[in-house]
């Protein structure tokens, strides 16, 4: 297998996306190409005494940063890092491409060099969002469609349970629906129509599913619409910060709760670990007609490694391929029953 | 001052209610109206030896419901005792009403009975968000509309603010939209719309606010729809759940750990009452024509009394009125810059 990375996306880059590579190269076979400005890689790759042999570089003179216009950008910066890293998919080089750049951009660069798969009304985002209990639950839309339209919603809970399914190993995952109540009548008109379409298809569809239970795995695929999930992951990752940093206070209070924290360090620890979502890899841009896979713009080189090394199992479980055979299939209403996918059927919208 | 209760709304009624009305009676002078099934409230009245004389009881033979849909319940519920509290201000006879049940069914009481402050276009349920540093932000809206126009949410940022200011004392409160990003071209078209009008008015807004920095007291009023307000507000409590049933945990596994957790148990009691959102009191309906205050329907005694005790300051600071007078003059343009209200006037849409 070979991956292309945008070397130069992110708030680290290029030097802990080179260093990523470099410890990922150490334990796989797969060719990584790393994207970018030349002279920055090598310079970074001097650092490392033994560049494994299937690291290669690829030079980009341009390089999209955070604060640029996506569609803008796509058009405008053909020679930067993250158009030539998707493009080495498009011409069959490498079989994936991660980035830790500007998202929309991304998103953007993707759909015009790779495509949307047949029938799928919009790409979305999906993430893992770690539960306490060790087990990864997945979120789709992560932040792609502040809107969406019911039939988008659908799409997301289907290629939401694909993945979860191939790529997270849990099977016939149940999907839970985001909203502010747990009864059918609750929310906005489109999330009640949602409701409907998800209670009709072929999903394991669990009803809807409030903020308040989302920390403690109510179900395997969370669906929302981008606003909303980027808000769920945003306070998230906000409310952990907010209570390490209340532990971290506390402990420092006085010589007894030091002694506490020296006694909790072990435990703190493993649950620093079990809630990073870096450890489960990137996140897939689920609908795009190859793999691309988005890593947290703040990953050091840890994060691009794991980014690396889970990736591939998008690309092995040919997940880009089931969601193109059969997003159709779980659309379908529950009565029409048929096991086999049949494309352009089963939307009833 | 006359304050009604509904003693039949919420998890714990009346028991909890009226123990929490008995305990605040014993504190201020008011009379404190507890409107509900006389019997029940009686016998509930008898589990105390010294019942203060500013307890009332007004008899109301039925009950609102949580799974009462709102409307009908108001509608065909004419002597509940939610539809009774809400009659007693309208009536003059008290000045305020607090229920722990139905929020819709409150809402829509309050609508039908009270009605609207002139110009307000949609009501909306403004709640305090308590911060680690031990002081209060105020959320608007927590839950009463799941869809907002960029009209109705700058109205809810003048009465944030108004509440704000009179209730929790914070002078010129700065106001936050709760968004996807911090750029102002980020988000719906209609947070993008809200983001221009917030910008032009006369309020002291300081940009948009992504949910991660919530928890962190970014600014003082956090202005979104009822829905996203809704999710913060129950990921929140949510993720204090799961931090705490995580810390318990860890404080069992060893006897060290369980050494460390008595040391800790005073500051972590510290930490769980500075960030009790009871401890403000109820969450009030802004924008109706009389002082409505809902509690949470979990709420024990000690939240009860907290209603009621920090409730009069609502009608006291007169709220109701002071919006009445100044929404326009928030909304007007900042190059209008009067002084002095001028109903009608000032709501650039």
């Amino acid at each position: 297998m070979k991956i292309a990375i945008d070397g130069m996306g992110g708030d680290n880059a290029p030097q802990e996306i080179v260093k990523g590579c470099v410890e990922a190269a150490k334990i796989i076979d797969d060719d990584i190409y790393i994207v970018g400005m030349e002279d920055a890689i090598r310079k970074e790759l001097k650092k490392d005494i033994s560049v494994p042999g299937n690291i290669k570089i690829v030079n980009a003179t341009q390089v999209v940063t955070g604060e640029d216009q996506p569609v803008k950008a796509v058009r405008t910066k053909k020679d930067s890092s993250m158009v030539k890293a998707i493009s080495l998919v498009r011409e069959g080089i490498c079989d994936a491409v991660i980035s830790g750049g500007n998202t929309g951009a991304l998103m953007a660069g993707s759909l015009f060099i790779l495509g949307r798969i047949k029938g799928i009304e919009r790409p979305a985002i999906g993430t893992v969002y770690p539960q306490a209990d060790g087990t990864p639950t997945f979120l789709v839309d992560a932040g792609a469609n502040a809107e969406c339209k019911p039939s988008q919603l659908l799409q997301f809970a289907a290629m939401g349970s694909i993945y979860m399914e191939k790529v997270l190993g849990v099977e016939n995952p149940s999907v839970g629906l985001v909203n502010i109540g747990t009864e059918e009548h609750k929310g906005t008109p489109v999330l009640k129509e949602t409701y409907q379409q998800l209670k009709e298809s072929s999903l394991n569809f669990c009803g809807n599913v409030e903020a308040r239970d989302i920390p403690f795995h109510p179900c395997d695929v969370f669906v929302c619409d981008g606003f909303t999930g980027n808000n769920i992951l945003k306070l998230t990752e906000g409310m952990a910060q907010r209570y390490v940093a209340l532990l971290t206070d506390m402990f420092k209070s006085s010589f007894i709760t030091k002694m506490s924290a020296v006694a909790l360090m072990g435990r703190l620890k493993e649950l620093k670990k079990l809630m990073d979502y870096s450890e489960y890899g990137a996140a897939p841009l689920l609908g795009i007609k190859g793999a691309v896979l988005k890593m947290h713009g703040s990953s050091k080189a840890n994060a691009v490694k794991n980014a690396i090394i889970k990736g591939r199992a998008y690309v092995e479980e040919n997940v880009v391929d089931i969601i193109d055979q059969n997003v159709a299939r779980y659309e379908q209403k529950k009565a029409g029953g048929e096991d086999q996918p049949e494309e352009g059927k089963g939307e009833e919208k």
